[in-house]
């Protein structure tokens, strides 16, 4: 390690979910249970064009994006629009171009103290000063804890692991007070399976950053593309950081491939028709074992049980092959967050669940407990 | 402009080579002629799996690296391999996980003062102090000005754009002085095309980055995939920054496709060879045509004509759809870079840089006059 740098040396990086060799069921990563649009994977065939750099400028992406907007009534341009490697990609990039190292400024960036880990990663990387404001006791998003000095602001909307999607006109205070002063980031990942955009507010708010990914909705987690919405201005920003360190960040086929997902936009619609009636199903299911289930606007449920120690039931779902993501992290190391996967796959994790719950009989349903699950390995 | 970062605000990004929208002949950005192993493009094909994240930990990749290497007798494991979104990525990444920013260290990274242009920037956008190490006056590398108190060291071997291989014996004596001081980053970008690489030395120096591409060799310049191969920490140093930005950064197709390409090695010997012949060829023509070829080690030219201006030259390939690389730089603005294509693209350049040149006649070939090139647009 003599060589590292401080910076190497020093960081914590992000923890990514468990990748087991041979799950059963693996419902840990939010990854959509369905294929990507069959044009997509047509789009990724035999182009011997990857011989050749693909364009820096990712337009054809762009473009996709435009006339997907404008399907919902959002008049953007492809100035509008930039394409990172993934949303991962992009948010670095935002730290990056809008957010000043500590020294260089006082105030802080603002993120929730329990949303998508990666915030607190990148702004240790860069050396970004940062604050988490809490989550209030329904684990939604105060505006009121954002409208003080800062750097920046970051919110997923909806949000990780919560699932919980915050009214646009909750923002709009943030929006205001942070307006000439600092950037606003919207995380919208999981903005496909509920809630209206934050795009919406772009017209009105030139110090908003819309992000976006293929990831969740569009089944394409493998394919690594995101994208921001944007003034030109902070359009332009991300392009400077991407054109300092990787112009042709984002594939030829991955352009081909997202472009492609992107205009097929009844597939899309199909497959998230699906996943929501999944999850309402299996939400209700879980309501009936005795769970609290957190309203969600998103393609996982976040959930939690009065009588049961959540680590044992991951413990235990993993010990059957069925593989949920645990956070021990203060205020959530009671939850689990289950992915919506296939509606085979909820009922295999359903019934490996129930199993699990048996030892706990009418206790656990009637949340008057607090006891420890058996590990019941089969 | 008003949200921008000092480091947004102040960085100068990399210029890509231009992209005309219908070149005759476009060998500006040393893409490879011939399409990728068809073994490639099956991989890419109808990959249903996209809809899960890709292997952050690229191991599939990494094997066919290390079959690789092990074929031309270099002994490596998985885990002397890193794997990124392109060599600009892992180079990015070899910035921050091993070159201090001003003010950590006082000693500067060095680079050569000419070479990759991408060098500067990245140690711009990192905030790392450099310096540039003058090439000697045949454009070589010289080792002696390399040991010195440094905080690491990068140089493309062979160098670009010039094209010129520097002997690994003239290597090990920097890697001896950086030894337990700093890393050394060997850029391998062209390697496949000319000289020993310095991965026979890895087990020597665990101070020694190799950095690769398979843009050039391996005909994937769309696919954006590169690697390092180095000592285990410094591997695990690299995969520390990529796990702080972008974990899942090389995506499912370009690991599936990278691997397939890697694994197909008669067909890569066979495209290279076949631009070893065009090469050759086209060096020896433009030397009948009064041309200064610099020894090329790579897949391009560096050449330069004593009595014409190249910029003009340039420019006057442009008008006719021939599109080479042109770099406004001391020492070398009155050189351009041709990038090896196709025999039948290389005659079409050959043929326009004759017509070109008619107007100098035989004062041209005879270097024994500075003359200006006419614009004979056709």
């Amino acid at each position: 390690m003599e060589y590292y740098s401080q910076k190497a040396a020093g960081i914590t990086p992000y923890t990514p979910g468990e990748r087991p060799v041979k799950p059963l069921v693996r419902i840990n990563t939010n990854e959509n249970p369905y294929p990507p649009s069959p044009d997509a994977l047509a789009a990724a065939c035999g182009v011997a064009a990857l011989r050749l750099y693909s364009d820096p400028d990712a337009m054809e992406v762009r473009q996709a994006v435009v006339s997907a907007e404008k399907a919902t009534g959002v008049a953007l341009g492809a100035e509008n629009v930039f394409v990172g490697n993934g949303s991962d990609d992009v948010l670095s990039m935002c730290y990056q171009a809008f957010f000043p190292p500590v020294g260089a400024e006082d105030k802080p960036l603002l993120i929730p103290d329990i949303s998508y880990s990666f915030y607190p990663v990148f702004a240790n990387l860069y050396g970004v000063a940062y604050q988490e404001e809490p989550l209030d006791e329904k684990f939604a998003v105060v505006s009121a804890g954002y409208l003080r000095p800062n750097a920046g602001v970051v919110f997923a909307n909806p949000n990780a692991p919560t699932g919980i999607y915050k009214p646009l006109e909750e923002i709009v205070p943030i929006l205001e007070y942070c307006l000439h002063r600092s950037v606003v980031v919207v995380d919208e990942a999981y903005i496909a399976f509920g809630g209206v955009s934050a795009a919406t507010l772009l017209s009105r708010f030139p110090n908003l950053l819309v992000v976006r990914t293929l990831s969740k909705s569009h089944a394409l987690a493998g394919l690594r593309v995101g994208y921001a919405l944007g003034h030109p201005d902070l359009i332009e920003g991300l392009k400077r950081i991407k054109d300092s360190v990787n112009p042709y960040a984002v594939d030829y086929i991955a352009q081909k491939t997202a472009a492609a997902a992107l205009r097929d936009v009844a597939y899309c619609a199909g497959i998230t028709a699906r996943i929501l009636a999944t999850r309402e199903r299996v939400a209700q299911r879980l309501r009936e074992m005795g769970f609290e289930v957190l309203p969600s606007s998103t393609n996982f449920l976040f959930v939690t049980h009065e009588g049961v120690d959540a680590r044992r039931l991951y413990e235990g779902l993993a010990d059957g092959g069925i593989w949920v993501r645990y956070f021990d992290m203060p205020r959530i190391k009671n939850f689990i967050r289950v992915s919506v996967g296939t509606d085979e796959e909820m009922d295999v994790f359903l019934e490996r669940l129930a199993r699990l719950l048996v030892p706990y009989g009418r206790e656990a349903s009637k949340k008057n407990k607090k006891i420890h699950i058996l590990n019941t390995e089969s």
